[in-house]
């Protein structure tokens, strides 16, 4: 997979088709991912423009006022922003197949898990500025803590998926940081994750590899681990990777 | 309006009866007054528990794991927390009328309008524990600042309200915060803020409160401005509110 991220100097693309979306991404952005595999779920054809976030288009800022990804461009000049506004967005515009239960209780339950998942992913942004195992293995703790409602309502639900047989919005939305911790501990050997108290999780994480919105977007850990190295490095380089 | 306020020592309440709700509430909170507009505004007959803050009852931590409110308790030991997915709950399970708009563009702008409240609503804490003017007086332009997107989409949408000719979840979401302004205005006389700048704003205040949702629950701003005051001062009492 080789991406071209769009840059300063670099054309604003065609206007939008009409009844076309267009997804403004980077290929390594966690974020970014939650609306790719929402459209990848639901099958919705679109376009993908990759933004070089070091070095960006001087026309981005007028796609999304802080010129960040995700953005969803739903018309000409119509433009969605926030990865689980788009994410919804997605979900009502093109209801099939749903994706968040269909109860409003177990709804309720999983969008209260979705808040909480911040506590999990906000290490995330420590770990990928580290430069030291140190300061990886100072989070371990806390995202395992984190994680226990997690573990705890797999447990509980019995499925293997938070949102059933198959996985629903919950599911993709907190996918792409299960994705990377794999790439986390191949750079970091030394650290001792409490892996045995998390069989429900590890099973889930198997499971969604083979979830085919997942495969459409998942990255090898080694891919992910370059990436993150080299922007905690500081030596990412976006016409190559 | 007298509101006896639970407290240590009290019984918990009578089982739930089949097909009621019960909102764990208090009074004079604005997170609480949400899940109010909406149960008003959709006309749900429910019971509605007070609970004191500062003395809470033993039971309490077992309906909501931080002993906060709101809590709306929607089964025997099911309980629905936060405000927004309470919100976002009773709207599923009671449909009408629909409070979110019906384009899910609209409505995921309103959203994102709604994350971006925070920047308001965040001064309003510090308010509450001011005991001197002058941090009062610090936060007036940044909350301006924040209050520009809302001012800005009145005047573009055209309508009395966000959600059209008729309040919608964004406009009862935001609501509490408006009511309690006027009282923050009356205690602090000489708090010079814009008013002129925010026409859609102050026209969109009176019109709220002609709402009947509105007017179920909304507090003068000499009772706001009294609680306000005796919790910055420490001298709050629940059996004297």
């Amino acid at each position: 997979m080789s991406v071209r991220f769009l840059q300063k100097g670099d054309p604003r693309p065609a206007p939008l088709q009409a009844g076309k979306v267009r997804l403004y991404s980077m290929l390594f952005c966690p974020y970014a991912q939650r609306p790719r595999l929402v459209l990848a779920a639901k099958g919705i054809s679109y376009d993908e423009v990759d933004i070089n976030l070091q070095n960006k288009p001087e026309w981005y800022s007028s796609v999304h006022p802080e010129a960040k990804v995700p953005a969803l461009e739903v018309g000409r000049g119509r433009v969605v922003i926030e990865s689980l506004d788009i994410a919804e967005y997605l979900d009502s515009k093109f209801p099939e197949p749903p994706l968040w239960p269909a109860d409003p209780e177990t709804k309720a339950r999983h969008k209260l898990l979705l808040d909480q998942f911040e506590k999990v992913y906000m290490p995330y942004v420590q770990c990928m500025r580290a430069t030291e195992p140190q300061t990886v293995m100072e989070v371990v703790p806390t995202v395992a803590a984190a994680m226990r409602p997690f573990e705890d309502k797999l447990a509980e639900n019995g499925h293997k998926f938070f949102g059933g047989e198959r996985p629903g919005m919950l599911d993709y939305m907190i996918w792409p940081w299960a994705e990377r911790c794999e790439a986390i501990r191949t750079m970091y050997p030394q650290l001792k994750f409490p892996t045995e108290e998390f069989p429900q999780l590890l099973a889930w994480g198997e499971a969604m590899k083979e979830d085919p919105a997942v495969r459409a977007s998942i990255m090898k850990p080694e891919r992910h681990a370059d990436f993150i190295r080299k922007f905690a490095e500081g030596t990412l380089d976006y016409n190559d990777l």
